[in-house]
C-alpha cells in the first residue's frame, strides 16, 4: 500500500534527468532561534517551482507507452497541475488538468502555457475527483493523482534521500524535518525515505487540518466546506487511506499554522533567505518559526515546498507585520 | 597589480569555511530566449545575501593578527558593509563602516546588527574615501576596500572557479558570463579566474557607467554627481587603476542597463526563478534579457550578485510592467 524505501531509490534514478537536485541552504536566523543548525530545502527552486514534478514525472515515466498513449489526466489546485503538464510535455503526450476556478492566476497561466487542456470547477459545490474521473473514463486517460499513489509518494520521497545525503556531508545524525501537508504525500514519502533517522512533522493550515484530525480519529475525516486559507496549495478535502496510513505510522506529528504565521514565514524567507516561497510552501517554515516548535535531534530541515505565488499576494504578505 | 589565478585558488581555500558554495541554477525561460543553456549563479543565496563576504573575508583573513588587532574599516553602500561587519565578527575584531545616509534601511540595520559602528555621510557632497581615510588614520585601522585590492578581487573571483567546476560537470566548454559592475572587482576577478574560457561582460546602470567610459577613454573617468539609480549597490564614483586594468585586459565588454530593465529582471527572477534579487544584483540579468545581448560560446551564466532589498522597493518592482 505504501511505497518502500527501495521504491523511493528507484524513483530517484528514474526522475534524475527531469529534476534539479535542490541545494540545502543554511538559515542562520532560524539556527540562532532554535539553538541548533537549521536548513531549508528550497523546492521553490525545483523545476516548475515546486516539488510536484518529482511525483508526477515518476508516475508518468512508470506507465507503459500503451498506458499513456492517449495522454494523462490530473486534478490539482496548481503545482501538481503544472508538474503533470510539464511531465506530459516531456513525454510528448497530451494532458487534461482539472483546476479550481479560483486557483492563482500564475498557476492557471503556467499550466496552459505548458500545453495542457485546463478544465475549471468551483471549489465549493463541485468535486474535482468526480469531474476528473468522468473525463478520464470518457477519454481513456490514466489519472496522475496528486498524492494517493505509491509512485507519486515515492517521487516526493526522493527529497528525503537528498536531505539525508546532504546531512551526511555535514556530519549530522538524527534530525527533525518539517514539511507542508496537503494530502500528505510529501511528508509521508519523505518519512519513509528517512525512516528512523528523522522525526518528520507535517504542517497544515488551520481549517484544513484534515490529516491531523484523521490521525487523531483513526479514520479519514474531511474538512468543513468553504473554509478559506491563503495556502491555496494545501486546501485538499481529505487524506486518502494510503496517506493516512503513512501519517499514522511514519510521522512524528501533524501540526497547524495560521495565515498570519504563514505570512510571517514568507517575510522571513524574503528577508533572511532571499527566497520567494508561496503561502502553502511556507507552512512548514511557519511552524518551525512558531513558539510551538520543539527540536528532536541535532538539526532541523524545513522543506519549502513551492514558490508559485502571484505578485500581488506576495507583496501583500511583505507589507504586513 | 592584479591578482593571479593562483591568488584566486588560494582565496578559495581560505574562504571555504566562511562561505556557501552557491548552486548553479537553470533558467529555462532565459535558455529558450537565447537558444542555449542559461544558468544563474545566485549570490543572493550567499551568506549575508551577497557575494561581498568572499572578498571581505579573504582580505581580513590574510591580515596578520597584529594588523587587524584594532579592527578594520570599510566604506560601502551596503553589501560590502554587511560583509566586512560579518567577517570582522568572525575574527572577533571591531569594524567601523562608512555608509551613505540614504543606503537602504535593511542594509544599514543589518550592518549595525552585526555589531559594526556605522558612520553615515551624504552621497552628494561628501567623499566616503576621505572620511574613511581620516578615521582609519586616527584609529590605526586597516581599510578593507570594496574593490581596489588584489585580495578582495581574488575573493570575488572564486565565483569564477565555482562556475567553471559546475559547467565542467555539465560538459560545457566556452561560455559567456554576465555580472553586475560597481567598481569592477567582481567581474574582473571572475574574468581572471576563467581566463580564456569565458567572455565576461560587466554591466553598469545608466548614468553610472564609469567603468564603460573609462575603458573607452583609456583612463579613469568619474560619474556625474547626483545621478540617481535604483541600483544602490552599483553607485560608485569611479573605477580604480587596478579594476580599469582588469576591465581593459580581461573583460569582453562593459554594457549598461536602464532602471526599467533592472525592474523587469527583478520580476523575471521572481516569476521564473523564485529568487529575490536586489536592483544592483539584477543588472547582469537585465542585460542578458535585453535585445542587445549576444551569446558567445555554448552557454550563458548570469551572476545575480545580491538579494538585500527592502520590501517596499521589491514590491514596487513587482507591481510595474
Amino acid at each position: 500500500m505504501l511505497p518502500t524505501k527501495e521504491d523511493i531509490r528507484e524513483a530517484a534514478a528514474r526522475i534524475a534527468p527531469a529534476i534539479v537536485r535542490t541545494p540545502l541552504l543554511e538559515d542562520p536566523e532560524l539556527s540562532a532561534r532554535i539553538g541548533a543548525p537549521a536548513f531549508i530545502k528550497p523546492e521553490s527552486l525545483q523545476r516548475f517551482g515546486a516539488f510536484k514534478i518529482r511525483g508526477a514525472y515518476n508516475k508518468i515515466a512508470a506507465l507503459s507507452d500503451a498506458e499513456r498513449a492517449n495522454g494523462v489526466l490530473a486534478y490539482s489546485s496548481g503545482n501538481h497541475a503544472i508538474a503533470v503538464a510539464a511531465a506530459a510535455r516531456m513525454f510528448g503526450i497530451p494532458a487534461v488538468i482539472i483546476m479550481p476556478a479560483d486557483a492563482p492566476g500564475a498557476k492557471l497561466a503556467r499550466t496552459r502555457a505548458l500545453g495542457a487542456e485546463v478544465v475549471t470547477y468551483e471549489r465549493v459545490g463541485e468535486s474535482r475527483e468526480a469531474i476528473g474521473e468522468r473525463i478520464a473514463r470518457e477519454r481513456g486517460l490514466p489519472t496522475v493523482k496528486p498524492f494517493d499513489d505509491p509512485l507519486v509518494m515515492a517521487g516526493q520521497g526522493t527529497i528525503g534521500l537528498e536531505v539525508a545525503a546532504a546531512l551526511d556531508e555535514r556530519g549530522v545524525g538524527q534530525f527533525t524535518l518539517v514539511a507542508p501537508a496537503s494530502g500528505g504525500g510529501l511528508a509521508g514519502g519523505i518519512a519513509i525515505a528517512l525512516d528512523a533517522r528523522a522525526a518528520v512533522i507535517a504542517v497544515e493550515p488551520e481549517g484544513h487540518d484534515d490529516l491531523k484530525r484523521s490521525v487523531a480519529a483513526g479514520k479519514i475525516v474531511s474538512n468543513a466546506l468553504g473554509v478559506r486559507s491563503i495556502c491555496d496549495a494545501l486546501m485538499v478535502e481529505r487524506p486518502s487511506a494510503r496517506t493516512l496510513e503513512a501519517a499514522r505510522t511514519k510521522l512524528a506529528a501533524v501540526e497547524t499554522v495560521s495565515d498570519d504565521e504563514v505570512r510571517a514565514a514568507m517575510r522571513h524567507a524574503f528577508h533572511a533567505l532571499k527566497l520567494v516561497i508561496e503561502p502553502g510552501g511556507a507552512a512548514g517554515l511557519a511552524y518551525a518559526l512558531s513558539p510551538r516548535f520543539a527540536l528532536q535531534g541535532e538539526a532541523l530541515v524545513v522543506v519549502a515546498s513551492g514558490g508559485n505565488v502571484d505578485a500581488a499576494m506576495f507583496a501583500s504578505a511583505l507589507a504586513q507585520n
